[in-house]
């Protein structure tokens, strides 16, 4: 569409007072204001700083302004001035040519707002929506001029106007083929005209630094602290709405596809009495009349109990705590898991049936109904798309041991692998197998939690597997022990105290039937599939052990 | 269906002993095994420990008999014994007159195991899948029966046999028109004969109270406390399983209605640095490295953050933790949190429109297509089905105070409502409007949080709304402040601290839309669109004051 030769120019509609601006001029000034928005930021003023000759010749008050009902701030306590018609809401992503020559409302943030250049009455106010940009052109009064160009980056503002078609399709807005002609701007609400970060900046990818480098004009670069210290706009870029959109797709298709399948959504306490994983890495705290209590490390105790108590196949989507001193890019303290827990008919293959089936409907919805959004994901972070089978690979633990001694990486065999292995055996097997995305089943038992079942065959190994995605460690499951005097003797082999976990145990003295299920962290799903570096981009306000706010 | 008289014996199956029983003791037999049904429990006394003549004379060993391969206990570490044919697995709910004559394999809970009164070599299991139960007839060897008649109640066990028409319906189990005659039965998980609840006491209702003590023979009843303490069998009862059915329907409305109109799942953080409401009540602990953090009350901050971060439309479903001494029918330290927040483009009615649609979608929904789980529900705690209007009932808060006054109930008007009034209210509302759910709006500012929006033309009341459902508030929303002077000054009034929320009010001086939203706890909605009586019934393992496990 947009390599369409330009159209003559469209028809000016009642009260756009555009017929002075050339078509040619236009065109320029819609080049300028693309190239302004591209390096208005090397010069690191924001606009109200760096105010235009008018700002200094202030303009006579808006009462003397014939089109003073046109523009203007709304009174405190305003939702909307009003002057505004009332009709419907206009959204940017559904303006294209076909909707050229209607009027619009847009309610909409401010990106950008820019002065014509050689037409000194025109200003152009560069509008977003999510992930949608439209150019909006206004030819006012003197004061309506002033008024526009005094409103800051990331104000919010309500625009009516009438969309036109553009002769020359623009590449710095989503919406390119066609623009709106303000006839009515009103600010909603006025941003600082110094914010702490800008959305541009932040949303820079690493090919435009190194662009705007090697001219010579390098450009203000946004920390990962900073980013996140200023969170509320960090996300307001493409790739920021992006990552959450996905987010929120995973879930659903995770809701979805285990509730087509009988799975019913529970929800187990985040407080309980003892740890549910054991180890150090839990946050403690008062609870009431004298109890102390544990912030859950994963639902495990509890989603097992669930199927003791005769729910067959549960899913919950909750938070799980870790007071975990680890600052890598995959780790947090608070994070959303995903976790499925079920019956388990014949053989714990039928938990990894549906994790198989779960994440290969994940991928493809992700790939066929998230577009738009892996597509602005990478344009900041360029990623390959990711590799997988239509029927998952599974690789035995031993067979992975062999692939990684074959290219001369020695492994304790009864031993979990380390980060740097998981790697390496991620690389072999996207080598021979073509896929990133594999099941590595039947770990030796000494590397499992105390409830993992062992082999019937050989103890020495447990009924477990984790899921592996782009070389990173994804999903922990297994068959669990029902069996209750064996999982007291396991817990015991760990270390658990009886008490903290009676309950839990006693639970299956009751008649349960032989279950399994896996774990998988929301976030790392998102991060992973996004080939994203840090799985701090894929949490909304991330929890570290140096991070408590926002 | 089960008027319809009683068809010929079905044609013995190959391998199917119960050749040697009459028709008519059959009729008696099950008839029997109904009655031994309703007042096994009049004893108290498992069947184990009440062991049959048999169980004194033991029987041959299993390897003497011929039949020994067709029953027994699985091995240690086993799923299922070896013997068991590879076929599918039968669902009990789908047995009906269609499917008599099949083979069947059937894994599920021995709800009761009886022997025939008359004809000595046959026995009765009621098994239990969720919410249906079928009858088995067994009559094997002398051996395989004792094996049959010493399985604990509350074993997982595996059935394989024929489906055979009864000729007349049974009225204790939900298959009515077959049942199953047992070839092969193992045992997966033997339960401890001495549970210390049944599933049949836990189940019962007021009638069935009543009616056995009419009858002289009362029943033993499982008091709240004792529940609770072993929720994992307690959950087992139809309403348990009802329950957590509904639960899952009322969120996945929530989140498929909220989907469809543009709003997007989020997941914001449950520690954070200040408290979310304010007040005393809430958990605190410590966090990492000498900082302390609280337990989110409410997503309210972050979900406010997340609309000033550009999504637009955002809802949540997490956990909520209040530390509030409160030991209510409707108070939980930790319950789940259905919350939204949205732009607000023209009044805050747009957010009562939302809650509107919602709610009516999830009413409509749950009494379509959860019939059977609220017939469960209601044969232990009848309710009258909620009434509600198609379009819902919107009251301010004077037209409300003036109902109350107009009866005779006088209410401070610049003060909240008590619990007293909210219920007196309901029930006049449902006199004169003939409704039970209805938003009640414009509260006096002073009863509402300190981000709460003011009326614009009269700031001494506010622009919010509480919902009521049975007489009890259950939601609440409002518009929030987005102006952030506004904003610091009406959190000063409430005397909370500016250094825990400061991030929080300085996100909204970056250009923030007006919004509102609204919030509700699912254990709620299950409680009263239920009509049950305590809150604790609708959280599958509740915390209160009192309660930290299981």
């Amino acid at each position: 569409m947009s390599s369409e030769p330009a159209k003559a120019p469209p028809t000016p509609e009642a009260g756009v007072p555009a017929a002075t601006v050339s078509n040619k001029q236009r065109k320029r000034d819609a080049r300028k204001a693309e190239k302004a928005a591209k390096y208005a930021h090397a010069q690191q003023k924001p606009a109200a700083e760096n105010p235009s000759p008018e700002h200094e010749q202030q303009p006579a008050a808006a009462e003397d302004d014939p089109s003073a009902a046109n523009y203007g701030d709304v009174l405190p306590g305003e939702i909307l001035p009003a002057a505004v018609p009332d009709e419907p809401w206009a959204e940017i992503g559904h303006l294209d040519k076909a909707a050229a020559g209607r009027s619009v409302l847009v309610r909409a943030t401010a990106e950008a707002v820019y002065r014509g250049s050689k037409t000194k009455n025109v200003a152009f106010l560069k509008l977003r929506q999510v992930l949608s940009t439209v150019q909006c052109v206004l030819a006012g009064s003197a004061q309506m001029m002033l008024f526009a160009l005094s409103l800051p980056k990331e104000s919010i503002v309500v625009v009516e106007g009438a969309v036109a078609l553009l002769d020359e399709p623009l590449s710095y807005t989503t919406v390119q083929e066609v623009e709106i002609k303000v006839r009515k701007l009103y600010c909603i609400s006025r941003a600082d005209p110094k914010l702490p970060i800008s959305v541009e900046d932040a949303g820079r990818s690493a090919a435009e630094f190194a662009k705007a480098e090697a001219k010579g004009v390098p450009l203000p670069r946004v920390g990962q602290e900073t980013r996140l210290d200023y969170r509320v706009i960090d996300v307001r870029t493409p790739t920021g709405q992006a990552i959450f959109r996905v987010q929120h797709q995973v879930e659903n298709k995770f809701r979805e596809y285990l509730s087509a399948r009988d799975f019913i959504g529970i929800h187990t306490p985040k407080l309980i009495s003892g740890s549910s994983e054991g180890g150090a890495a839990v946050f403690k705290l008062e609870y009431k009349n004298g109890k102390s209590a544990c912030l859950a490390q994963s639902p495990q105790l509890h989603k097992q109990m669930a199927i003791c108590g005769g729910f067959r196949r549960v899913f919950e989507v909750g938070h799980v705590f870790r007071a975990e001193d680890s600052n890598t890019h995959r780790h947090l303290c608070e994070f959303v898991g995903l976790d499925a827990e079920m019956e388990i008919m014949r053989h714990y293959f039928e938990v990894c049936d549906i994790v198989d089936g779960l994440f290969i409907e994940i991928f493809r919805h992700l790939n066929e109904n998230c577009k738009r959004e892996l597509e602005a994901i990478n344009r900041q972070y360029p990623f390959e798309p990711l590799k997988y089978l239509e029927r998952t690979l599974r690789l035995s633990y031993e067979e992975g041991i062999q692939m990684l001694k074959e290219a001369g990486t020695e492994i304790e065999p009864m031993a979990d692998l380390n980060t740097e292995a998981e790697k390496k055996l991620g690389q072999l097997v996207r080598e021979k197998y073509d896929t990133e995305f594999f099941i590595l089943y039947r770990y030796p038992l000494a590397a499992r939690p105390f409830y993992t079942m062992p082999c019937y065959e050989n103890p020495a190994y447990s009924n477990s597997f984790d899921v592996f995605l782009r070389g990173e460690e994804i999903i922990s499951g297994a068959q669990r022990i029902h069996e209750p005097k064996l999982l007291a003797k396991r817990a015991a082999e760990h270390g658990i105290g009886m008490s903290s976990i009676k309950s839990y145990i006693d639970s299956f003295s009751y008649g349960t039937p032989p279950h399994g299920g896996f774990g998988v962290g929301l976030e790392r799903v998102v991060m992973l599939f996004c080939g994203l570096h840090n799985v701090r981009l894929a949490s909304l306000f991330p929890r570290d052990p140096q991070r408590l706010s926002p």
